[in-house]
């Protein structure tokens, strides 16, 4: 129950480790990459366009189309990350920002959240819901893409 | 609450409870009872206004500023509820049709979507962390607040 005993338990670096190479593939767009991180049963609230995708075939199809609207080197930065992980259930949280480099090379990013929700099954630990988002503007129901941390 | 399936698992009924606490404080604007599930140190993603809030005291002056924008009856209905514990850690996820009845008595409702991290402290489970979001529309950027599960 005292963070500084999880800190350096096991399971939190394998944890960690799932979500460097998750990273790492989402850096590349790399759909295998970033599936392999996935369990079959994911149930997913992405930032946009639906309120959920359950199972990894229809989030799968999300991902291919969200890579092929931002095509290009992709920007992925981690921020405040947070993981509790005990024996078989795990979470984690961060500011993420992400974003492109436009065609004049100049580059265009915003802060998002991430939420990240794990079990270990057989196989190892496998993410079986995320959770992406930015906040909006209750008076211009806009979201709002230039706060910072 | 709709999923009100108790499984064996005794941690898992535990913060089913929380939950159920959370809701029936939330849906009568009741502060105090909202905080009593929440951890001192919880980082809150909202889904509006700001990338996070550090710590109950910022948080509760966000949801005291939501509660005056909002007076009135507030609606909150829980679906596709889904919960893992383990002995200290714990996740839960589910969409949230949230709204209120207008001065007309027409109910205005969207579904969001919630995902809420727990702890075990001395104290007992307590939220350290939870997101609320509506996702948002790439071609308008505006929050989408008429999709239905």
């Amino acid at each position: 129950m005292n963070d500084k005993i999880h800190s350096g338990n096991p399971d939190q670096a394998a944890v960690r480790e799932v979500l460097e190479r998750w990273l790492a593939a989402a850096r590349q767009s790399d759909l295998d990459g970033i599936f392999s991180c996935y369990a079959d049963d994911i149930v997913a609230y992405d930032a946009v366009l639906a309120l959920r995708f359950v199972g990894a075939e229809a989030y799968r199809k999300h991902w291919k189309a969200c890579i092929e609207m931002c095509p290009g080197p992709v920007l992925f930065q981690m921020g405040e990350l947070k993981v509790e992980a005990s024996a078989d259930v795990a979470f984690a949280f961060y500011l993420l920002r992400c974003g492109a480099v436009d065609d004049k090379g100049v580059e265009q990013a915003s802060w998002m959240r991430v939420t990240v929700c794990l079990k270990k099954r057989a196989a190892g630990w496998r993410v079986v819901h995320e959770h992406f988002s930015a906040p909006f503007d209750p008076q211009t129901n806009k979201a709002l893409f230039d706060l910072a941390p």
